[in-house]
């Protein structure tokens, strides 16, 4: 569960975990501390370690996906943590208390490591962030990556810019030091997460077929290559509405999704997952940060050539606003007209990228955007709303 | 601009008042205290009082609505106030200053109503609301309305359930005296507003033809029966995309779009007005509450049988929630399965319902409802959404 990393750090006590009793009670066997070595498909059966042998008729293959690694001399050392399974969560936590740790390195910024950023600050402990490339969360806009980046420093959290890791060295009770190519930083932990990669080690080996993307093919039932073998999860591909093709797209509400499509099918209750248009958000401090279908890169990749506008608006109306309070929007469209993808960040960010999310399931174009008839009152914006002012402004620009 | 009522009381600075001068300078001449008497559309002018004649090749009516009268005799006495202009507005405020008002009186309990409700209450005034039936906003489920009583109570605010107006009594410097048929309350200030009336009769007299719901008939570009003549606003229908017919929806977004598809189409720029799915909000305190689509009473008028499901969640997700943090969603949807129409209250009620609203735009399904791709993260919401819990309960009882 990598979203509740931070989460447990900051409040362990709140999260629930489901213990293998309560799922007996279900009649739901869990074997815990078993790894399964090897799929043998046309026998029906799996084969554990240590040599146990358990048959199946339907199998779900959910084997999630790993961290990726930077490839770095010392990424093994002990203070040096990946960020994706409550394991990790707790080592971290444990970590942190008892070296009573003051300064923390986060190697990636993407919104793992944002969330991370929060979790460390409301500990006070001093955050280093080391970044590849210019912007954190890159695939928002410049102008909105920008406000995090200044987010960020006003938190005190230090941001390194297009920063690489060389390695990451340990002499006996001395702090960490990591090693970049533009200096040297000591920290008494360091955590990695500059992203994911499925893990499909044993799919690939029993014969399962890979997508273009490297994660476990399926289709629409979450079936995969193999009749009698499903997969769900952050180990699969997910189909794209709006970039119109199977991506890699691991998050937890879509495998939530996928595992229940692929349960109701095993189940004889037949079920078509209908893809993801692509909303994903975070929070960082009191920024709500959010997107949803395609950022222009990839709106160029799926062969369109993609139109943007931004545009500001405060989360009530004009007449009522306090200083300081906007939201921004952007919006991506083909020049035909068709919405292809938003971003926001500000007060009201997942409003308006849930909203878009519901417009873009069946394709929106926008001069009907500019006309959305949407839930006014002073309260809660103009009785113009961003989208229809952005909307409008982009119109005028295709 | 009915909706800033409310705020003139609280905070009058901060209307913007757009001064006839600024019109000027765009080029438009504003006659103001000129109250047109009669419509010569065949001879293409206006007859304005005093005996002043415009002319025009196209005409924009925009007469917006009256508020309703109760009809009881004292309605028309000192410190008895319609609820609906801006000039309404700083007559009700300077009464209330000038008197020092302690009790107010509020006849109806719709949105305004409540509006008014808190503005009132943060100026410290006692306030009772006199209510025809059992429910205020009576458009939103029983058990919805039933928590604005009880939020309407808890911030000292009387509200009369069941109980109709006789007549409005004064006597010399004593307080008006407000009899029901359950009894007498003395007030210093008496507000009206028990809902409004589309103000057609220049319209009528002019023979331009009314739509059933006796508003103002007019197609797609905003035009009226009339080919010169275009109607926008509270005077006027609209097209409900659900209902799938022309209804009387006098909401301040709507005249926008409204006034701006019949100003684009007499300027040349063909454009079409969609229709609206019904989307309307108001703010209680610290309560959102908002509805789109149709509800069961307008379902059942659209000729479906509708069934309904009401579920509750956080605003963030359970491991976070604090406690009473929590919105309510009510679907309603036609046993095939297509949605038509939702309701919300609580922290995410705007969120949900403009996210519902978008839904309805092009139409939904609710099976596609239970897998719609909205923003998942733990500070917005659990990985499955209201949204998608309310729309698998509903499903499974179709």
């Amino acid at each position: 569960m990598p979203y509740y990393i931070g989460d447990v750090i900051r409040n362990p006590e709140k999260l629930i975990v489901r213990a293998p009793g309560e799922f007996r009670k279900s009649g739901i066997e869990v074997r815990l501390n078993s790894r399964v070595e090897e799929l043998d498909i046309k026998g029906g059966r799996v084969l554990l370690s240590g040599g146990d042998v358990h048959p199946f008729d339907k199998l779900v293959i959910a084997t999630g996906a790993e961290p990726l690694l930077p490839g770095v001399p010392g990424q093994d050392l002990e203070g040096v943590f990946r960020l994706r399974t409550l394991h990790d969560a707790h080592r971290i936590k444990s970590c942190l208390e008892k070296k009573k740790c003051k300064k923390a390195v986060i190697l990636g910024g993407g919104f793992i490591s944002m969330e991370m950023c929060e979790a460390l600050r409301s500990r006070g402990i001093e955050v280093v962030v080391i970044n590849r490339g210019r912007y954190p969360v890159n695939r928002w806009d410049a102008e909105f990556s920008g406000i995090v980046i200044d987010l960020l420093r006003s938190k005190g959290v230090e941001f390194l810019q297009n920063t690489s890791i060389v390695r990451i060295e340990k002499e006996g009770g001395a702090p960490l030091r990591v090693v970049t190519d533009r200096g040297e930083i000591e920290a008494d932990i360091v955590m990695l997460a500059i992203g994911i990669t499925p893990n499909t080690g044993l799919a690939r080996s029993a014969g399962i077929k890979m997508g273009e993307s490297g994660a476990i093919a399926v289709n629409f039932t979450q079936q995969t290559s193999e009749e009698s073998v499903y997969a769900a999860g952050d180990c699969c591909e997910v189909y794209h509405r709006i970039a119109q093709s199977w991506v890699y797209f691991p998050l937890g509400d879509i495998a939530n999704k996928q595992g229940r499509t692929a349960g109701n099918n095993i189940g004889s209750n037949p079920t078509r997952f209908p893809g993801i248009v692509g909303a994903h958000a975070f929070k960082l401090f009191h920024l709500e940060i959010a997107s949803t279908g395609l950022d222009e890169k990839e709106a160029v990749r799926s062969g369109y050539k993609p139109v943007s506008m931004i545009a500001w608006a405060p989360s009530v109306s004009k007449a009522l606003a306090e200083p300081g309070d906007r939201t921004g929007l952007k919006l991506i469209a083909e020049p035909g007209g068709t919405l292809l993808g938003a971003q926001a960040i500000g007060r009201e960010a997942v409003r308006k990228i849930d909203t878009l999310s519901a417009a873009l399931w069946t394709g929106i174009r926008l001069d009907e955007l500019t006309m959305l008839d949407l839930a006014y009152s002073p309260p809660f914006g103009d009785a113009w709303d961003l989208i229809h002012i952005t909307a409008r402004l982009l119109l005028k620009k295709l």
